[in-house]
């Protein structure tokens, strides 16, 4: 599998977040020879929130974290890759409920202090015993350094980790917020199969670290789609030390104020800039897309015909061909069942203006829509012309490589 | 492009339906060497009725035939493909209409007497005159028997011609019901890049035809989806002459007289017929699938949920591998929204149990799964676990070709 065009040359180096510790190790669930568990221990002050999949057949670790999320107290959270733990019943709970037991006994908490997340494969049984063994040994090397670890040790079908980081002053001192993720394939709104851990040392309010999580998520991770397809696993999660109140910044609680504002600002960008990377490495991807809709009824009924634009298959080959094929999208406005008129329905490719009030613009000239294809990163911008809301999301071409990555059997 | 492993060996002879005439012939509109145009005359008492594409971009054609349907007298069909006369404003129109009174001058009937389908790119202007002047040639060469010549005319990415028939009797008469299509990609309900015309000889009234039209599409045309894709220019139309009222079948107005379930039934056979043809033509299809829900709430969310295990990328690239990845499947019953039990959930492929209560079935033995695998046709089927309803879809694999087919640069 050759690793995505878009891969970052170096990537990026991530300070420490005071009162987060974190180890990795192999673990052997499914892959050998790379880590695939992540202990990341919070001091005690930390608070956590999150949002999760709408599957109606999430997985038992994010049955977990949702349970224990509106207690707000977080201490640990326990990540692995290779298995899913989804739709594995009463033997799934079970292999949740023994690696929270033992890792609270590790790090001296309440075991709904625990928080776990999984991705890789669907059914298959984890046997709790494969990682419960490393606990130990992770809790004694428990570092503020090897965020590159951790984010590595996440990945499943990803082809570079994911990272990212912002420093923002709050009370004119240094605040950090570091973000990993992982996600390549099944990824589409509500959020794919990807898990993004978000982690600051601002003192936040559960209540305030929760309503940043959610509005953070709204225009990132919920605005991108590679496939179309849901994952039962999805998690965004936003970890608060509030240890940067020791070092004189005082607590939000209000997501309005100054402080608030500035801290959801860079939780924002941190989640857009990790949601943009595992676009950027979709499965086969070739091509980075942002689509944008104006023009529409609502902000909702722009992202729907904004979705139906980037899920389109036939939309998304010709991407790939670098083909501007512009009629294909007005076929996807039509389909998404929200207003639009056609008649008055205007299309950019970049800058060029392909179409204007529902016909080929006089003045376009195709050559020149194909050379611009010919870029790594394209703009899409569809006027539907019966509004004024609009939004934009991002997506992948959809190449031969995607049908060779999922379509062989599972090894 | 390498043709469908589904083509037939060979076609289906269809009888004329008397009242019916056909020709067709090269008018160039897109492609050389082959036939691209046809006409369909009937005599004065035939009825029609049709389905439509609910595409808010629908093109030319599908609004004249909409605005025409209700008076219900029908003397003549134009089909062109090449073209689809989408988004294309004004001068779509006035092709339309120029065709229209074109036809009905020659045919000696009114304007809106002439229905009218495109097929083919969207977007680009369509010069009426290509076929105006092929019109009276056309007329000329009227005759009841070259179906296929029709059915290859309407062909656009298509590998096969698609034709069907079925004789019923009726008050103790031979009743036919002919029937061509196209389609193979853009497909999906509501009905796709997909032009279906069923015609019989039965004397209906236009109310009983619109009802049998719309009721027979409901689990044929409606069912299937090769790309989820839906189309500018879908169109279903049913033609009958009544013809066969002079040799003694009563007019049926009635969709609940024996006469008319035997017609409904034999023209849902028809349509359904046609309906499988178009996905095992579907854009690079190996495998043509069958996915039954069961289980569900309301035959709505039953549908909703078959159509996102059909439609899912992970899913039709894991039919192309020959992979019973069952697990994707779980992944699309949960992002479909609709209720479902995820401890309650059954899974088959064949007659194998994947799955039973929400984990896998402690008798599976996946190299049983992976030999049904290998099967040109499989049957899915899922059991939700919330209700007694059911659905049933169809739908292909999404291989490299449909890629290849896709991404080339339109020529």
């Amino acid at each position: 599998m050759s690793v995505s065009p878009f891969a970052p040359k170096s990537l990026p180096k991530l300070p420490p977040v005071d009162g987060v510790r974190i180890a990795s190790c192999e673990a052997g669930i499914r892959y050998t020879g790379r880590m695939d568990l992540t202990l990341v221990a919070f001091e005690p002050q930390a608070v956590a929130a999150g949002v999760f999949t709408r599957s109606k057949t999430a997985a038992a670790p994010v049955e977990w974290c949702r349970e224990h999320i509106a207690q707000g107290v977080a201490r640990a959270l326990v990540v692995n890759a290779g298995n899913a733990n989804a739709f594995t019943g009463m033997k799934g709970r079970d292999a949740v409920g023994l690696t929270a037991k033992a890792t609270a006994a590790l790090v001296g908490c309440r075991q709904e202090e625990v928080f776990i997340a999984s991705t890789g494969v669907i059914g298959e049984a984890l046997d709790p015993e494969k990682f419960t063994d490393k606990l130990d040994d992770l809790v004694g090397r428990l570092d503020p350094a090897p965020w590159e670890d951790a984010a590595r040790a996440i990945m499943t079908t990803d082809t570079f980790p994911k990272l990212a980081t912002r420093t923002v002053q709050i009370d004119g001192i240094d605040v950090v917020v570091n973000g990993i993720a992982k996600g390549s394939g099944m990824i589409a709104p509500d959020m794919a199969t990807m898990l993004a851990f978000v982690f600051t040392d601002a003192p936040l309010t559960q209540q305030a670290a929760q309503t940043m999580c959610e509005q953070g998520v709204e225009d990132t991770f919920n605005a991108i789609t590679v496939d179309g397809d849901t994952s039962t696993n999805d998690t965004v999660m936003l970890f608060a030390t509030g240890a940067a109140g020791a070092r004189g910044v005082s607590e939000i609680s209000e997501t309005g104020d100054a402080g608030g504002v500035a801290l959801a600002g860079a939780i924002e960008d941190v989640l857009r800039d990790l949601a943009h990377q595992v676009v950027k490495d979709g499965e086969g991807a070739s091509k980075f897309v942002s689509i944008t809709v104006e023009g529409a009824e609502s902000k909702n009924a722009a992202r729907r015909i904004a979705f139906s634009i980037a899920n389109s298959p036939l939309i998304k080959t010709a991407f790939a061909g670098e083909d501007p094929n512009w009629g294909r999208i007005v076929m996807a406005v039509g389909k998404a069942g929200e207003a639009a008129d056609r008649d008055k329905i205007s299309i950019w490719f970049g800058d060029i203006r392909v179409a204007i009030d529902g016909e080929v613009d006089p003045d376009y000239v195709e050559a020149e829509a194909a050379t611009y294809m010919k870029r790594a990163e394209l703009d899409v911008r569809v006027d539907v012309g019966v509004g004024a809301a609009s939004a934009r999301v991002w997506t992948c071409d959809l190449t031969s490589e995607y049908i060779a990555i999922n379509a062989d059997y599972r090894s």
